[in-house]
This record gives C-alpha cells, structure tokens and sequence, in this order.
C-alpha cells in the first residue's frame, strides 16, 4: 500500500475529537476542518463537535473512512485501530503518547498487531502530526506551514513544531511535514519511497535522531532520487546522553551514521537553518562542479564568502580573459574583475544584469553567487539589482545555479521576494549561501 | 589625546556638504543635524545647506571646530585638514575615498603629515563613518544603528553598513559603530584603548581583514580588559586572496592571527550571526567553569543543544541528586530530571520559576541555557516561561549567567522582549545561544 491515504485521504475520522478547547482533540478537529467535507469526529461522550455530528465508533460513520487521526488515551488505542481496521481504514495517525516513550513497549507492539492484521499503516504513535500544505490537510495540533517544495521530516514533535513557525516567519515552503514520532510502523525509509514519487517536492528535509533499521534506511535513502539533506541530533558524547534520555534510543555512532550518509549521498546539515538553507537552493540546473564565481558590491562580502566556500570544498573560478575583458567593459573603472567580482557600490542593476549574462557564460564557472548589500546612499531603486539579476536569467534560460544573498534583512525584503519568486534562493546570511550552493554541487556529486 | 573628539565633540563641521540628495555630502550633513546644533556645513560652492549656513572654509567659522568630516575629493583633502588644523581642529573622519586603496599611497601619506603636524588625528580615509548612538552622532551616510551596549569596528564599510540594518531588524543594540577605513592614524588598537574606558560599551565586535602593526594590536587587546569578539576575513586560501583584491593587504598568515587572537584572549567568531550572538551574551556574572545545565520542554531541543555545546568544549553538568530530588517535586511526573532536564510540555511558567530557581542552586552548575518552544495547545499565556525565568532570576539575584532561546520566531517576540529587558539575553536558535554560553565561558578563563 502506498503512504497517499496519509497525505491524500478521501475521509477523515477525527477519533477523540473535542468540545474543549483546552485538549488536542479540538485543536486538531479544528485544524482539518480546513481540509474539505468528509471529516467524521468520533467521541463517545459528544452528540456534536463545533458543530459536526460526532459518532460513537468508526463503524457508525455511514462512509468509508480512509485515515484516523486518534488522540484517545493510550490503552484505548487498540481497540480503536481494531474497529478501524474492520471499517475498511487504510492509515492511522496515533498522536497520543504515552508508549514505549513512556515504557510501556508491550502496548505499543499491541497496537502494531492489530493494525497489522487489518493491513492499517501507523504514523506515530506519540506524534505531533501530519500535514500536506498543497491539499491544505492538517493532522496536527501545530500551525499550518506555507505551501512550498520541502518535505520535511522530524524526530522531535516539539522542534518540528516550532520550525513550521520559523520557516514560516521566513517565507520558507513546505509540501509536507511528518512529525514520526515513536515510528512503530511507517519510518523515514518508508517516507523517503513515498517522497520520491511526490510531485510537490523537490528536496527532503530530515532532523533525526537515530533510526533503528539502519540497512533499510540505507538503501531507500540510496533509491530515492531527490536530495536528501539530514540534520543529526546527538553527534556529540554530550548529544549521544541526551538522545537516550529522550527517546530511550541510541543515537548511536556518529561514524555509524556519517558511513550510511555518505554512502548514500545524503547530504549533512549542522543546524536547522542550514538544513532548511540547503534544502531551499533545489530546483536548480545542477551544478557540473565546485568551481564559484562570486559577484558582489561588498568587497568583505567576497572575502567572507570566498572562506565560507573555501570550507564546504567549493573554489574560486578562475575567469576567462575574456570574461574579465567584458567585465572591465561593464563596469565601473574601479571595479575589481578577478573573482571575487566587486562591482563597487555604484555599480547599477543594468551592470549587475550584463555581469550575470557574462558569468553565466563562462565555461570555468560552475555555480554563481550574488552577495549583494543594498546601497543606501545613491538614489538606485531598492530593488533595481534583483531585477537585474532576474533579466539576466531569464536571458540565459538560467543555464547553471545562481544563489543569491542579499543581506540588510528588512530593506532586502522586496529583492529577496523578486528573486525567489523566479526560482532563484535568496539568503539573508553568507554562510546560508555557502550552504545552499555547496548543496547543489554536493548533490550533483552524491549521484555518480 | 584622546579620541573622545569623534564620539562627544563639542561641534562638527562637515566639509563637502552638499544640498544634493544624490550625493554623500548631503546624506552625512542630514544625518549629523540629530546630533545638536553646533554642525556647520563647509561648501565653497554653496550659500546654504539644508537651511544652515555655509562656509567656504573651517577659517571662517566663528567656533572652535572640534570633529572634521570629510566628503570632498581625495586631492583637496590635505588642504582641507591643513585649515582645520590650523584652526584647532582635533579629529578628522575622512570619508572620501581614492586613496591607498586606489594606488594613491603618497596621497594618504601626505594627509596623514598634514594632521600629524597639527595634531589632528584620522579615522579613515575610505571610511563609511562613525556613530555614537549615545548621544546621536551620525558621522556616517548610513542608518542610525539601535542603542545598546556592544561597540562594533568594521574594516568593511559595505557590509559594516549591512550589520546596521541586520542588527537594528533583530533589535540589537550598538554602542558605537566605526568602519576603520584605511586606517592611516586610528587603527583597532587605538580603537581598543579608548573603548575600554566607555562605559557605554559592554562588548567590543571586530569585523577585520587585517593588522598592519601586530604587535600594537596584541598589546592593546591583552590589555583591554572588556571581551573582544573578532570575526576575521581571509582565514582560508580562497578567502584570503580575495583579501588581497579587495583592501590590497595580505590577510596575513591563519596561523599568526589565530596566534595573536589567543595570546590576547580574544574570542573568534565564525560569522557576524555568531559574533553579535558572542557579544549579546554579556553583561551577565561571570561563569566560574564549563559545567552547562539545560532546561528545555522540547527532548530534541536538549539533544541538538548537547552537541553544540560540546563542540564549543563546554560539557553537561551532573546535577546534584538534591537537585534533581527538588525538580522531580517542582515538574510533571513524566519529566526528566536529568540533566538536560525535560520539562515536557505540559510545564508551566511556576514550574519554570521553581526549575531555574533549583538548577542556580546548583555547585555542580557553572552556566544555565534555557531552551524553550512556544508550546500552542494548552491554553497557556506565551509570555508565562519567560516570566517564570524572570522571576527566579531576580530571586537569585542573577548569581550565575543564563542565556535562553525561545524558538518560533515571531510568535516569541514578547517572551524576548522581556527576557532582553532584564538583561537575560533570548536567543532565536540553538546555535546562537551556545555561542553565547561559550563567549561568556572563553571570556572567563582567557583572563586568567
């Protein structure tokens, strides 16, 4: 069976769905209403909730119904799945907690059990949730994350929650999040088989903390074809402790874990803004190798970013002559033409437009990077270097990836939203850059 | 002489003011009239400037003239600095550029003889200014920097002005904010010697690509006795010769600064994000070892924040079973008591309080790092945790340093806002409050 009954249900029961707002079951009743008409809540001791006819029992809902979201109380769990199952359901989301997280194994294998006999699959238990920005399906207490190409996957309910904030504060898509909880049944190599064949991704983002079937994760992580970028919680002996506190898991070896990244061509990430960095640089011609050009109007911003590259394995291009002749042409006398490229601060969005075309031609240029600091103090438009840039893609059919970092923060907000409306990332930091463009390259690497 | 002249001068004339709005000369002019009334505009050309009178030259002036900034072409400068000499001028912000950095070397030389012979001193030229958010003094074309306690010395003008707006939209004060330019006569070390007696200063942050006189430097640092935090450009191959295009300097040898930065005890950042994380940590007691507690409700939170602090050489503590006996009391039973402690989510801001209040009581505990995720289910007000954090302190009376993040972005801003007022520095991810734990830990035991 395929996961889409997770992501793509044709009905819904909501099992311990609820009146009162202080408990799950009315946030996430309230979350799916969005979702369209066939939501079923099924609560033993509601006639009705906001205002939807509650049922005593799946079995009493007239339709069929395809997925169960069950906030019950752990023991009831079984019973639950085993009248589901009977009903003909396909997928549960068990966001109760309380198993083997909470020592009791025995219940958690029970729940397996009888799900297995009626051939339901199991997201969680002890999960924050489900969710599919592009049908707008929320199976989760936690808010709503922007529409977008991320699929993101996380061990932790509560960091996964708080990033759906974050990456919604900076403008950052999602196409789904799975929050996996204890991963009694569908676990990241599952995801990974589903994720592959999902149109509305183009990179998979994952915080994991450890996984238990490390062959198998091993050889889907191999077989998917899309990016996958991994952030590991517990690398260190410090982080290693606190994971078995946790979730009562090994982390296990770091070097266990980069074996298995690197053989399967997973790319790593050190925090979660460089995972969500990495993750936003997809849906790029892929790069044919390491070599940058780094074009700029901040003199610093080429030296900082030229040792940023420098440590993700990434070079300096060196250019063409005749490349560095075009440039010399296009602008400013002072300009500085060897890579990194400083245009100087009175370079304009025409200049920045001929610059680009010139690059994007040079055979010894593998990825560009645009850091760009917007000038305060010459009358240019704000927005006149993003344009710039953006003809210029468009001129070439954007023929090799282009990162871009416009920094200042709020005043780069209009750029940033030119850019990344054509597909071209645009990061508020050098280092993000760095990481979205080593992304790229090492993704066109991992793969041969 | 003191270099108290260009931040509290008695009153500035701006040489090469101008009345139009494309040019420097106004954008400098404009800003300084937020400073006071004593700001003259010199023009040769000009009977007015923004409504002020103008004078053809410092001579004419009927005030003394104590700070010079300087917007006309390079060529004129040393006459410029000559009148003002003579006139008993005592500093001078060059703004114009075109000098050594334009193979104009005998130029700047000549500058500098004209001031020394004066007794002028120099900040610049090729510099983007000076600001004292203290009293307002904007000698600078760039935006008004927020107030606050850090000193920032940029060696990049462009991405000196960039940290401006990135610092002002993250609500992070500055004290003073100089781009060192050239550095023909004021250089870091001066620099250093005199914010080492501003007590606006807390913290002093270094954008810098280059020492000329080393030595001068180590001594000045090695005697400040206020942590110095330097993010240093051209640290790799790549990076350092795009140092070289860009200031026309060697970056020097990595490993004879990262001599340098250790024998003076300066603590090294490895982006602006974490310099200006590093400098925000302080006003805080002074940690007497590396033992870190964390108290989070988040698990994965606890696990990524363990390796990112034992990659910075801070370790966890091992808390003592008294206190782990008193959290068990103050927290949910499902709670892990162990250090990091896990609240759960269903802790609230008394459990907070009582949580904080029991770790600082702790000898086993040198720095506290409070992790926290905006939980978005229960009913809870979003502000209770950072009250309940608040409150302890106050009790203790702040007896050992606390950092804290409060993830999820926008929906954190209250809680962040409280926590900075009471001087416990909030962070926005994990990353940046482990930096700040370790510059507050580096800055303890570099001293001794």
């Amino acid at each position: 069976m395929s996961l889409d009954s997770f992501f793509n249900p044709e009905s819904i029961a909501v099992i311990g769905a609820s009146e009162d707002p202080k408990k799950l079951g009315y946030e996430v009743f309230k979350n799916l209403l969005d979702f369209g008409e066939k939501i079923y809540p099924v609560n033993k001791n509601e006639e009705e909730v906001l205002g939807e006819k509650a049922y005593k029992n799946v079995s009493e809902i007239e339709d069929a119904v395809e997925l169960a979201v069950i906030i019950v109380p752990a023991e009831y769990v079984p019973e639950v799945i085993e009248d589901f199952g009977k009903n003909g359901g396909k997928a549960a989301v068990i966001i109760t907690g309380g198993f083997r997280e909470a020592g009791r194994e025995e219940l958690e294998k029970e729940v397996l059990n009888v799900a297995e006999k009626h051939g339901v699959r199991i997201i969680g238990p002890n999960t924050a949730g489900v969710q599919n920005t592009h049908n707008r399906l929320k199976a989760t207490f936690t808010r709503e994350a922007k529409k977008g190409k991320i699929a993101f996957l996380s061990q932790s309910g509560a960091l996964g929650g708080a990033m759906i904030y974050k990456t919604s504060a900076r403008n950052i898509g999602l196409s789904k999040f799975v929050n996996v909880g204890n991963m009694v049944d569908v676990d990241f190599s599952d995801l990974l088989g589903y994720l592959d064949g999902d149109e509305t991704t183009d990179a998979i983002a994952i915080y994991m903390e450890g996984v238990r079937k490390g062959k198998k994760f091993l050889n889907s992580a191999k077989q998917c074809s899309k990016p996958i970028i991994v952030l590991k919680g517990g690398k260190s002996e410090s982080g290693s402790k606190a994971t078995y506190s946790h979730t009562g898991s090994m982390a296990g070896s770091p070097r266990v874990y980069d074996g298995i990244f690197r053989q399967a061509g997973i790319i790593t990430a050190d925090s979660f803004e460089e995972m969500f960095a990495m993750a936003r640089a997809f849906g790029q011609p892929t790069p044919r190798g390491n070599k940058v050009a780094i074009l700029t109007n901040a003199g610093g911003g080429g030296v900082l970013l030229s040792d940023k590259i420098d440590k993700h394995g990434l070079q300096l291009a060196d250019l063409d002559e005749r490349t560095k002749e075009e440039l010399r042409e296009a602008l400013p006398p002072i300009a500085s033409v060897k890579n990194p490229i400083d245009t100087i601060a009175s370079a304009r969005g025409k200049e920045y437009e001929k610059s680009v075309s010139v690059i994007m031609e040079d055979d010894n240029v593998d990825i560009l990077i645009v850091v760009h600091v917007i000038p305060t103090f010459t009358g240019m438009s704000k927005v006149e270097h993003a344009e710039g840039v953006i003809d210029a893609v468009k001129e070439k059919k954007a023929v090799k990836p282009i990162v871009t970092s416009f920094l200042a923060d709020d005043i780069a907000e209009d750029s940033r939203e030119l850019l990344e409306n054509e597909g071209i990332p645009c990061y508020n930091s050098l280092e993000a850059a760095a990481s979205g463009a080593y992304a790229l390259y090492k993704y066109s690497t991992g793969r041969n």
